[in-house]
């Protein structure tokens, strides 16, 4: 029989005894592991690896970690050979109604045609997505204040468009950092790509070269940094990324790698000195911890905190102006400070020598009540002009970019392009490559059209006499709702019936 | 039997062998046209025609075409002949559960009496048109914010009324480029008339005729240009509207007919270089392309732009200041400039001699988040007064208009007069020409009333004191709501019931 | 039988003949009268009486007719004399669902203890007056902006409140042209009071007695001049409140009247020279043009304008400043002009030397976006304060008050009083005279208590620096929605289920 | 049996002839009292305890009154003794369908572990609380608009994080009033603990020690002060709050009793010399007047304003600055003042040489209308800097609190800290002891996070320029909603069916 052949293969039996905190084996892509002395290190905590302990972990372990993940973390000593995969026991798996629905949901969604806009694909994804992976990617901070407010800020801008100029032909490249791209966008980095698409972040790739823009590599990245550089073809550019570790020879490491395979900007993350919670994930991961990289896991009370540091163990919080003199000794890559978030902090990155800042608050997953991006760029620029320091670097932004006409609001404002993240994963989720190229694809012929109908031929003529941004700083409204709060709000009504008195 | 008299038509069977790309005939009011070498030039893209190859495409054609398309734009050659009709299959009309619906609403439709202002026609008309005719009238650009402004931004501005003013006689009569209108309203240009009801524009000349104000005669009516002027009446006046076509010639020979046959105005648009994406209109259009005048049939994945160019095919998008002279030198009508939509531009078609502007965005259907109309003539009747410019031009304002008191906001605030167009589509849609009679009667009924209660009794005594519009430029609220975001975002909830973990 | 006793009265069958428009006879408490000629007269249109040609109108005629109505207005020669009612044929009244339900919500109401504040009366009536009664009072013009604009101005204003003040006795007596009164409010004139309860204002006579405030006659009160003077009791003061008839004789006798019965003020109402178009009001009454006092009745299309102008005939549009010298000269009562909504025309009315002046807006029912009169107010007296004219005149303001704050607030901003009348109408359609007690006591209630919590222990002591007043002039929140127009707006989607093309 | 030793008992049958006003007798925790005298001086006014008349009252007495009420406030001859409770009837309690889905809401609220956020707490309360006692913890003034405003003025605040700071160690305490305390909150005084959970306020102040913050005992505690006192651990700080009685002996006596019990600060209330009117409360305890502090009960129409006097009968309305100081010489103890609504006040209690103000409207329970502390503090701040008074005395912040942002930006503006309270009875209601300790344990992480995100190590580098707070004193937006009123309101609606004319 067919186990003859596979003499020196594990069999399932005696993996499944090792299946506590005591001796702790997993088993991926039909290899076993011995994690057990890991376990206090794994960033996600312990506790998600416990629940595959003595199991088969591939389904969980793929879309959060780089293929490359087990041998660069795990000790060769600790990897203890193949798995008769025929033995291990097939996990009951529940019958599942919300996934059966959610299949019924895949098999009727509009085909890619239908999708007009990039709030098409987000309401595609939503529907057709698994809920926790919806939930890691559509959630914020709080009351998710900051990441609704990010798209809302560009609804206070409104137009003061030119007529009659000629517009016949629409020039809509411009440069980033030294290279030429096609439309003033670049695809943004997100963490955990194959939650979305069993592919990853490769999509991206190819869409970004597709469309002649740039593609920011992401730390945390599903697929590794290496796959991500070899998806790219001819003289496509790619970025990187950066959470700066503690060990700043890591860090060193890291950034030389990237400069050497070829990435031409370095993008250091300064919003994120500790991951945010996002109380939406929380709640989705609830009774499903296996994808959650922020669980609440652990033994006590109070342990959100707990796997809190431990995401927050590779990041290093103490990082500060002091060490960008360093960064910029070690690369000849262009830095940038990804996540500034005011006009104060803008004069001192370009004190402090850096190429370019990105006005950012982290897609709304970090700090609630941030402001948005596009609210800080109106205000930093009018500073920068009257030093005449507005060339002095490049200004991003990124946040709620969901049309083109929210990318033209940025430019006429004074950003040399803008960020766009959350879009392209819900399009990548939703309609794999296809769905990204026709994301880009809506963004570049609305660009185009807007262009004409602002009476702009190209780029450059974009400026701040074509936008009314008066309304940008007034945050009277409560745009948009606290709808968390108000869910717990009990209105008040008239009387009801007639009550006869008991006395 | 019949046939035998009938010996020199064409049959069905013949006609319906042309149904290819390859040989594509049509039949269109009994006659047969052989449309092949057409094809590719079809404005609405070649899709559209394919659908009815071989086949009766009458229903299809007449409400987006005037009669003298095919004389006009088909060579004679193509002209086959007279068709049998008996012999031509009827179209297996598919039992439409959504038509049958519609004619029960129809039905059941209020009479004209119940309707009280210019919304109810709409909301009438919304329930008794055709889905796809309703969107294309109703739709406006990306996400509708401006199209929606439009309206709203009336609502910013508030009457400060004068009392104790004798108002018993009220005249509300004005001049519109010399002609003596009885209300300071005009019929703007709307497109595609017959999509509303069968006999398209001319119940708006009619209607027009019997309140006497002016109809603005739109380059794509229904009707033709001369069935619209032919059903002018008396000394009834008309304006032309004008999109430009890259072929001088044919544009000087449209300008110059329209003054032959007695148009009082040009009015040049000159806010759309390229026609604008309506979404809403697209959904609706996707399994019925064929009154799509904006469809994105088409073979590859970015089709939409291969339509969008086809219908730009013959408006020219390098229109600019330096046509203007040439269109004051062909023609001895006053030139209106239709579209502007900022302080600058009024300016420079002061100084271009031109001899009206029209602040519009297009009712919405062109740039989203264009200001209203209403807000530019806030912000530019301040700065021509203070060069003592106000009279030198003719301001007019259109977009969102729906009340007497819109127009009574807008003569306020320095505007000739207003056109309204939508509002008429709809009356005319639900009721034809009583329905229109019925609006304008309102209007006017509404209008003397608050003339009254203004304290004016003539429409020169409007002037800035009587409103306060100071809450006009702030775009702080996002009003109205963003809902096509909204409807994708998922609202945070507080926990649900207990789960217990399945560690 | 019966009819022998009766001979000299009239029988139903001779009445029943005369039911058109050559011969019109009705049936009014037992009594025929001819009123034929009278017809083209009728202030609400011939139609509403045609109705009823030939029969018993006393149900329709009762609640918006003062009973000496006929004595007055029709010549003796025309009353007929007595009725044999039971010859009359009892009309086959329809079984009314709509009636059904509403005496069933009528069993069910809650009881007095029930209502806690104005807004509950406001309720209760909606759900047990009839329907058309509720429309009338309830209805504002056109889009009912400035209704409910009303209210909500008062939600602009917040307090600044002082601590630690003794407030053990809280004095809430102020005077009023004179008078003393227990609180600051009077019962403002509303028309029509039988529409809400069977014995009408004599109702809010004996309320404003008990509570010692003061009542505003209503020249279109249900219950006649003297029926409502004739109910006060001891030194109760009334106001009468006047729509100037164009036959100025017909308003110096009104005027001496009111005087010589003791009147103690005199209102004229100059918001009104045509009365409004409520489309609320009209909607309901579309199948029920009974008690329709501005139906659209008619023989053309656009007969809503006659009736309009027949309601307006015995008000003359015409008044003006010019008048008001008159007005001074045939009376010793105070005349106070109602319904001034701008600063320039309270300048205007000191230097006519008027008694006082009510910033009103006629409760939302003329001039739709005419501003709150607590706006006005906030404008009128820093300009007055500037000029030490603050005291020169009483400044009233009514409309939209609903609560003792808001009445505080009016008084911290300069207002002598305010006027109540809505509130009061409901509480009396839904409870009667207890009703009307009820609500002017919590009234009392509210205002004792609010007055300890900002720190005043006399109505003198309120003043500008108690309120933050700040957000009123700001109308940029479309604060209250349009709610007409919102319903016609069909809101984007994103895209359903998948279309297969039928190409 | 066993009546025969308990011979020297009351017996049920002799105890239920006392069910009048002339005789009252009630049992409470199986002891019979003589209240009859009593009746009239019960501050919740005499019928609610005719309600239990003749019965056994214990369930209805424990939650408001301290243990030792009875031994205090009744006098010793009219303790009757034991009552022999076999003998005593068992009320007949209906069953309560809303009770019964009360238990089984209960039997599936979530676990602790759910809740990850203070509003979730109110969910979760709000669910499974009593109907009433929800009721009078979650109830504000009049429309509740500030009770709303409260939290909704945070949202006009946003942050200008500074980035790249070290924060790698996040340092939350600060002193108050001498104390440090672990985070800058403490959990104020509310009333009647034992409506959320048996053991009532003690329940705090475990919680208090745990997280290392100062309780403030409340005056109208449903435990007794001294049973709080002695909850105490070890060095743990509590402060009293006060409501001031007429008779200044008592008042006194209160304060001294504290200040040897250890108390380390007073907080006099000045914001209530009156308690407010909360609605909602009165309607839910329409039919249950038991627990109804602020019962409408008696017997006139007026007689709400009866029962408001009983309450207000040991608070002193003629409280003055002229009182401030003799408290100042009565004790050692810093003194606050709490409710302190502007900043003419705060300088005010400045020169008057208390300690401390407390910025409050009283969690939006008095006046509706009254401003937000934050907003207030934004007010005073920039004021005292100018004089240099900023730290004369210790500025507290309550009301909104419920997010660790909310501290923030309260300390940022200027606070030393906030009070919180209605949070820790959800938590508390809902978890007891657990879930105040879970709900205080996520305001330390959030803090702990948002200061990192912020860029702040510690407390003291919190300052005006990390907020933007331009938004704060505008009250343009009507947030939060009307609701009370709106839902009387009676939207327009655009014409039905066709209506045939009857006539």
């Amino acid at each position: 029989m067919a186990p003859a052949s596979d003499m020196k293969k594990l069999l399932g039996d005696e993996i499944s005894k090792h299946n506590s905190r005591e001796s702790c084996w997993v088993v991926i892509h039909g290899k076993a592991y011995d994690v057990t002395d890991f376990l206090p290190e794994h960033p996600g905590g312990p506790k998600v690896i416990l629940k595959y302990a003595g199991k088969d972990a591939t389904d969980e372990f793929d879309p959060i970690h780089p293929p490359d993940t087990l041998d660069k973390y795990l000790d060769k000593s600790k990897h203890l050979g193949e798995v008769d995969m025929s033995t291990i026991a097939e996990e009951q798996s529940d019958k599942d109604p919300d996934e059966e629905e959610r299949q019924e949901r895949i098999k009727e969604m509009p085909t890619l045609e239908q999708c007009f806009n990039l709030a098409d694909f987000e309401a595609v994804a939503r529907r057709v997505m698994k809920k926790t992976s919806w939930a890691y990617y559509s959630s914020g901070a709080d009351d998710e204040i900051t990441m609704r407010e990010n798209h809302s800020a560009f609804h206070k801008i409104w137009f003061r468009p030119r007529v009659l100029v000629d517009v016949e032909n629409i020039d809509l490249s411009t440069t980033m950092l030294g290279t030429r791209v096609d439309i003033p966008f670049y695809a943004t980095a997100t963490a955990l790509g194959k939650l979305g698409h069993p592919e990853g972040e490769v999509i991206l790739t190819r869409a970004a070269k597709k469309h002649n823009v740039i593609q920011m590599i992401p730390t945390l990245a599903s697929c590794s940094f290496d796959e991500l550089v070899d998806a790219r073809q001819g003289d496509q550019v790619q970025w990187l990324q950066l959470y700066v570790n503690k060990n700043r020879d890591i860090t060193k490491r890291i950034v030389q790698h990237a400069e050497n395979r070829g990435c031409k900007g370095l993008f250091i993350t300064v919003d994120a000195p500790q991951l945010g919670r996002r109380e939406k994930d929380m709640r989705s991961k609830f009774s499903d911890t296996g994808s959650d990289v922020q669980s609440t896991s652990g033994d006590e009370i109070d342990r959100s905190q707990g796997a809190a540091r431990a995401i927050s163990s590779f990041i290093d919080p103490s990082l500060s102006w002091k060490d960008i003199p360093w960064f910029l000794s070690i690369t000849n890559m262009p830095v940038i400070l990804k996540g500034v978030q005011r006009v104060e902090d803008v004069i001192r990155a370009i004190e402090a020598g850096v190429h370019g800042v990105v006005l950012s608050n982290h897609g709304g997953r970090q700090l609630d009540f941030a402001r948005s991006g596009i609210e800080i760029l109106a205000e930093v620029m009018p500073v920068l002009r009257e030093r005449g320091w507005e060339n002095r670097i490049e200004i991003y932004v990124d946040g709620g970019i969901r049309r083109a006409t929210d990318i033209i609001k940025a430019l006429c404002l004074g950003a040399k392009g803008v960020g766009i993240g959350r879009p392209f994963l819900f399009a990548m989720s939703a309609y794999g490559l296809p769905g990204v190229d026709r994301a880009m694809q809506l963004l570049k012929d609305e660009m185009a059209m807007n262009m004409r109908l602002i009476g702009c031929s190209s780029v450059d003529q974009l400026n701040p006499s074509l936008v009314d941004s008066r309304g940008l700083g007034v945050h009277t409204a409560t745009v948009p709702r606290d709808t968390l709060h108000l869910s717990c709000y009990d209105p008040l009504v008239p009387p009801g019936n007639k009550i006869t008195s008991k006395l």
